[in-house]
């Protein structure tokens, strides 16, 4: 049976540190799929659109993995999709709280969703896309936190923003 | 003397965690008053009125429980009704960090003020109003979260909140 | 109909974090009892009796307070004395998690039995018996912690351990 | 590919908690070999091979689950069994704290090995075979937290122990 | 050599438990800057100008502390001022946790910048510009909190702000 | 004026944490000094006799840091040398919670006391003397963790021990 997994976030821009994880969860399941949620409440920089075509730059020749994107609850991807397995990244103690909230949320919803958790490479620990935002919006030099590519898109991003 | 203890919150709406500590405070205390902050600050989806409404229905026929509103301090609404107990579920390491700072807070504003803390039975540890609202939002089926009755106002609000 | 309420722990020794908290409960419950747990597994430095005498001399004439020992499950001397409401103080988020594994123990072997947590003055909040024990065997003087009698009563314990 | 995971963990004894991680990891791999860590700084009450014992009658029927026992270091045992992927349960903050130096530890050791965590059910996550052990040696009916037979084990285990 | 240490924050308003840790940090380093950092994502009530006049009035006579204001990137305004040393107040866990983010941040922007962090006395282990600024807007007296003067300043600003 | 900051600790052995923590700290103040706590209560394996003869060996040639050992009060070492401020690393949440109650218990005893915290590079924020002592007692190569001199002193005193 093949086992497939679905990593879903944000990816407001994606980090190294998601990317760490997208490869390490490639390694384990046969099929991962990155599912950027639309999260409007959280008023993302980027368009759903331009956070795929980010994500799917950034992680170039993966053979098992795949990017879309969702609007609706993750319960009912998984469903569409005919996955039950969740991967998310936990790098501190604040994750920890509202991801536990999450998963159990989502496995009331349905018993049949499993959530696990995967930490990323101690280097990447302490990126955040919000910091990173506004780092990049004070001008500073992003590139150890995402791909040079990233850092272009999010710098010419926040000019127009302005 | 009558011990009396208020539970203040927004009640966002009122969950089957918040009705857990409210059965609980009343076995504990002679009188208990559930109080709506209107936490303008906190832009609630529900009115007072009508989160005031949603509590009262769904506590239904427990004899030393009354439901009230408030917009100014806790403090001065525990003088008005000449109590000093504070009552807060705790079911959360984050939650324990504010109310740390609200409950020493409160303690300088009114010395006899004491805050206490119950723990919710542990199948509702997970539960919070804003993950409710957001599957509810996303049309999840929410009736393992909140009385059926809340289920569907919180559906009906959400459909005229688009 | 009376309200009655434990506080159990090793208390050794009490401290002054302690003593704030049975002053707050006997505030609040009409019968507080301060119940020294033996805590063999604990290796306490004092013996129950100790500790039992230090608790009752500290808190000298407050009315609605009793102190007695137990070395068996809270659960069964909450059965004995026909009381249900168990008392913690909580100052530490590490205290919290702990609690937490108690309380909810502490339910399941007796679903009537309900745990509250009351916070310390913040003057108290980093008190812990085990510093003041180390403290006190380097030398320290540890009248600020502890009540003048128990660090005496301390201290000579301390040269006889040696 | 097959894909196999280990459950290592003391298992002093064997929880509900633990059997709810084992059903769900079983879901997710194709082969899960739950290893008893003898553990020896931990001072175990059972014998590792008591644990087994233990551990496979409780786990019972599940086809691709199997039990074993190891005294060195966890990376040698992924090595000899040919596997990468260690799954630990994650109940509270605590366990995340020395999880997260237990996984980059030993990804230091071995960089192809990965970790995962689950959640077990809201209802076990706060069992801990330690309060088990100490409940049980006050005489408390632990039944609620073990299956049958461990309890009586327990139980008999205590009584010899005394 | 002088050891130049920076103080950055937005300090809307300032209060006793910054005000403690400015005095802190002017007895361990030759000289101290508060920086008040703008902040504007953080919509704050008092305008830099406003803080900065505050922070200048509530610590007086220092002879080591200066006051600055700054719009962008805290590494910048290390370099521009050619110091190095960033101190922090830590009250809580979940400072500690954006702290971790920002510290790790700040050093991959600049390799030499150094965080250090203090802890406030323990009477202002709570404080919070936050509640405090809610509660005033309440009503309530915040003298215990902030300094007379900027309590009077706030009472004007929240009066005007309605 | 000379700054004076004492780096206390068990040193158990000195890790590459420490020494991080060690480099960072001689940067800032005008000389450093690490204190080998004996801590006789943690049951060290090495002596502090040993545990100083690692320190100074690991840490080379840093023209401002010495080393020391103590066996009383942290408080009363400072009087000793006539400094004021301690230095800790802190790498984790558990960390802060022993550290606050260290750093007012401290204060306590002597108001002059001042205790920073500062953060080691992330590669090193796994790191733990205990786990280190475990992996190497199991057959670990720890020299990842450990300057290699120090890995082999281990490995010769677990031999030994055994």
């Amino acid at each position: 049976m093949v086992k497939k997994a679905i990593y879903p976030g944000t990816f407001d821009p994606v980090t190294y540190g998601h990317l760490d994880i997208i490869k390490r969860a490639a390694n384990i399941f046969d099929e991962v799929i990155v599912v950027i949620a639309h999260s409007e409440d959280k008023n993302p920089l980027f368009t759903p659109a331009e956070r795929m075509r980010m994500v799917k730059e950034a992680i170039g020749d993966i053979d098992n993995v795949e990017v879309d994107d969702w609007k609706g609850l993750i319960v009912d991807y998984l469903n569409r999709v005919d996955a039950r397995i969740i991967i998310r990244g936990l790098r501190m103690i604040s994750d920890f709280e509202y991801e536990f909230q999450m998963a159990l949320t989502n496995r009331k919803l349905n018993p049949q969703v499993e959530t696990i958790y995967m930490m990323p490479h101690e280097s990447y620990c302490y990126l955040s896309s919000k910091l990173i935002k506004e780092a990049a919006s004070l001008g500073a030099d992003i590139s150890k936190f995402v791909p040079e590519k990233i850092a272009q898109v999010l710098k010419e991003k926040l000019k127009r923003h302005k």
